[in-house]
């Protein structure tokens, strides 16, 4: 893992030396805690950062047959670090095996191996380096030459840390994202009455009526796009494009806001149309609408009884949504509200359905106004990310893509950019190699690569 | 994109260069104007031949954010083509960067790169050549060595520019294929009832039952033959395999022509039944069946509104239909009917399901009964081709492939034989030089790319 | 193919050579004959070895044009042999070619290729030796250095043929694998009422009721494991994770025991109920569970009349069906009963879902207790083996991958394992090469390849 890690031509490794490496990062999805930012959090150990909140980590080691104590449980620090570091060799070829050493690498000059040797004298030399200042949550952001993250918000949040951060002298742009998905999760009465007083609250706003929700929604959209947001996310399993009335939808509320149980339809039915008034919001306000659709959640109850959601037991799901995708983007479009949009799936085998999909709403004078997401969550690895550049390029324009985001809890996953920048470099120093693309328009090539780093976001998000 | 282009060993150049490169072109699939074909048309400018209907590079410059006026609407054709030449760099990685540049070569003789730079002489250079009567439609198909083309017809097709053709001293076979997709068509009973007199006519039949309608397809589909049509061609969604009883679709036939609109179950009925008939035909006139299953059309309704459709608003589909279709090929089978078929599915998702399934229905005497057709539309281009070649070697007889069709509008598509001659050429060079394959075989190897490339189309489909 | 076969590195050829070739087999599922096996089979030709009932070769046959008369009729031996050596060189690319030169190599000391030429000193030099008594099925088993392997029975098998086997003096571990197909099967009445009969005879149990036949089932459990059964497994097209109540599972047996054909409701509340309790069985004997899911079976209805099940007309299917093996999994792991669990998918499409639906119910101690299932049938070589190593490194840990078994009929398949480890040592050589897994680490991934060769299986089983 040197200077040359992923780079097998001299294309390759030029482009990525001279072109793409000293680029700013946009990280413009993730899901770092504005209140750590805002308050410039320390860490009190490598295992608060590695293993506190990572269920790519305690996946790998229930895989290796540790013991959930030694995961989420009561062991100490140095017992759950030390774990892992058994873990780490067993993790080769997983991209962990790769982020955690590009992090040990690029956040604490560290160039040794993890394994069960090597363990005790990482952990006390992260510790210890991790009392310096320049550890600090916005240390990390520094070192990595982050200019932008867009962390992930609901729109009942008051935003009070991104204010702060703002009126610091902080030099990261740290935006918010609204995130609505509570906005539709009627399936369960008593959760959405208590979101809804919440929103209410938030938006100064008696919400009596679905009428009153979309006020209520549009006030906040309103207030966080004067936070600086520009960005909306929605996770789904699905994408829903039922028909409805109005009228459907109001009495489907109020029914919800009496806590009746709604039926399956009537819970497809709001999601269409609360997507579509998401949708339209966000056209309004030239944001971007990201959708993040396709996991099965929760699939281990025992445990999300123990431990609750986002702990390691979601996985790929195999939904067959691509008529609804369809439906719902052309509705947006056919009103001339279709925001841009970004398109995630976590089932590579949608990647050609997405990839052609975008092309058919794309438009002038955007360029790339539909985006095919980078390869998200279990595809951000190498074999991922390939696959959705490849699928990307001949089924659509690679050049306009707006290229990596980290998707991450974590400040040490900034290095993911720099693996996604080397996988980007090695793929286009391959073709001309290979004379798929042509040397002599290299001047357009490494434009391309800087684009796809940096520039294209830059342009794309305008933030 | 030298002589050696996409030829990663010596024994990949060898081979395609002896063996496959100069072997004549058989185009079993395409959907050229047989008019123009008839008329030897001559073009104006290369924006008519590129960008007068193609879609593929319509949909590139939308995704490029090129403006409609420049690609659909009426902007000149040197503004057209100075949009194209500025997409084309941002078309590096899609085939779109290829196909033009192969063209230019193998068409114009014009080694230069297209790009803002270069657009102007090379429209002028092309447009110059194309005043040339070698450049007329046939002058192209004659410069690629053109054996057999198989244009797509409406079974109330006249056929009169196949017959002229035929007359004429043209030396490439120019035949009909039998496409009846739109008396299938009973969604719509407008458009369908003035089909069905349209089809009248041409049968010179009156069409008062679903039997009348079946005996004036067979004088068509009797017809075609005559003409030298030894091909049919469904574009289809899905399949259908659903039961239903002769009084049904008799019934289901009379309710439409009388105007009524059918029933979705109705319309899977009557499309069950007229696969099946139509698959009977050819299984009598010893024809071969093509089925083009899986794309999702007109997704974007305001342009299809404006544009119509085959306009680029097409995606792939996540149809699942291999219970329908194995249903489908066994009744056919089990009565004797079963011809010999390609399937051609949109979904590479899908590549493995269909190499598999046509093993089910394999039979001797003939070599490759049932064809897993070449990579089709949106996999037309060297990632799905290989896909498409790498799922038939592993799962059936790569050597009994008919090969490569273009499918295409253009009369200048025809490079993208030699692309799949190389693309072919360097996957077998590639396992001779690994030792997949064993060079001691090399007599039978080089028997097997001429076979694809050229020969088992032509013991195959014996026009 | 010499001995550095698919090893395309210096690191791939030290691995193989060093830590893999010699290493016994664990052959962990297979479908070889117990009673070969306990009276040592003598074999009277090649063709009996080869032909008799390898259904990958007759697909290969039918697809090269070759007549049902030289694959299952009534055609000589040598004839037979003839068409398949005619058709040797068209499966070029196929994984037939490899498997047969393997054989031909490993098992009988001969190294020239198989084409017409050579087809007849091929054949007499291999009826020749298959004369000597090392060529017996137990010799066979002798030369590939086979430790373990484990057959597929029914519950109502008297299982005396390994027992039998266990008395005699062979080396090889023979054990029985619990594969209660049968008892699910209730759509045919009439044949589950016969099956219920053998299954009451076998457990010495009169079965009158759903309880009675789960009390029968639990005999034979029972009694299996005391021969030394250690696994179960399940030939299902989807999963089944119907919710049902006892008493419904009660009267849907007696109503089929009566004759009266079961709704497909019924069918799918029946199967799904039987599912759990063979999981809570194997669960309590500490047994592992395997489900071979997801092929569409018997496509073609008029050969299916002619030749029965398993002789070629199997085909990849496309059934949806994640949800259900998700809650099934999840049903029974909050219980406590969730055994050990190998799944194995026959679309490669699915293989990133199963790839991280094993993650959601791992759990220590036991490292990779829930394991994604080798390149199962159609995926069974050098393409869908690496897809299924790829899937699973990049999703999962590689490490402790309970490795290959052969699945197969022939007692001439293992050179499988060892075609298994070569492209086992060529993914990993290749990644250290390329610098993507370390070479410092070299000690660990050595371990790495003989615990994926050998040991992990080892450990797992507890034969």
């Amino acid at each position: 893992m040197d200077k040359d890690f992923l780079l097998q031509t001299e294309t390759a490794k030029k482009l990525f030396h001279e072109q793409a490496e000293n680029l700013p990062i946009i990280d413009y999805h993730c899901h770092l805690s504005p209140q750590e930012i805002a308050e410039d959090h320390r860490f009190n150990s490598i295992t608060e950062l590695w293993l506190g909140g990572d269920h790519y980590k305690w996946r790998a080691m229930r895989s290796n047959g540790v013991e959930e104590k030694y995961i989420t449980g009561d062991a100490s620090d140095w017992e759950k670090f030390q774990k892992w570091a058994e873990t780490m060799p067993y993790c080769m070829r997983n991209p962990l095996y790769h982020w955690t050493h590009l992090e040990l690498r690029t956040a604490f000059g560290i160039n040794k191996l993890l394994n069960p040797n090597t363990a005790r004298e990482i952990f006390d030399e992260c510790n210890e380096k991790l009392k310096q200042p320049e550890f600090s949550a916005r240390g990390l952001m520094r070192r990595y030459n982050v200019e932008v993250v867009c962390t992930t918000d609901d729109p009942a949040d008051d935003l009070k840390y991104h204010i702060a951060t703002r009126y610091s002298d902080f030099e990261t742009k740290v935006l918010p994202t609204w995130r609505p998905d509570k906005a539709m999760a009627i399936d369960n009465p008593i959760a959405y009455r208590a979101y809804v007083e919440q929103l209410s609250a938030a938006a100064n706003k008696t919400i009596r009526s679905y009428s009153d929700l979309l006020e209520a929604l549009q006030i906040r959209h309103d207030f966080f796009n004067s936070v600086g947001c520009r960005l909306s996310d929605h996770g789904v399993n699905e994408f829903y494009a039922d028909n409805y009335t109005e009228s459907e939808i109001s009495n489907i509320f109020l029914n919800v806001m009496d806590g009746k149980l709604p039926t399956e339809k009537e819970v497809r039915k709001f999601r269409s149309a609360l997507l579509l008034e998401g949708g339209r919001m966000d056209a309004r306000s030239g944001w971007t609408q990201q959708f993040h659709y396709g996991p099965m959640r929760n699939n281990n109850t025992r445990m999300f009884m123990k431990l609750g959601p986002d702990t390691g037991y979601d996985s790929i799901g195999t939904f067959n949504t691509s008529e609804a995708m369809s439906r719902f983007l052309d509705h947006l479009d056919s009103e001339g509200n279709l925001a841009k949009t970004i398109l995630y799936c976590i089932n590579p085998s949608d990647n050609e359905m997405i990839a052609t999909m975008i092309g058919n709403f794309q438009e002038g004078p955007t360029p790339g106004k539909i985006q095919f997401g980078s390869g998200w969550w279990f595809n951000d690895q190498l074999d991922g990310m390939e696959r959705q550049m490849n699928a990307l390029s001949v089924l659509g324009l690679l050049s306009r893509f707006v290229g990596m985001l980290t998707d991450s809890r974590s400040f040490l996953s900034y290095p993911r950019h720099e693996y996604f920048r080397r996988c980007l470099c090695n793929l286009i120093g391959q073709d001309v190699e290979d004379g798929k693309l042509p040397a002599e328009e290299m001047p357009f090539i490494e434009q391309m690569v800087r684009d796809i780093s940096y520039y294209n976001a830059k342009r794309y998000f305008k933030f």
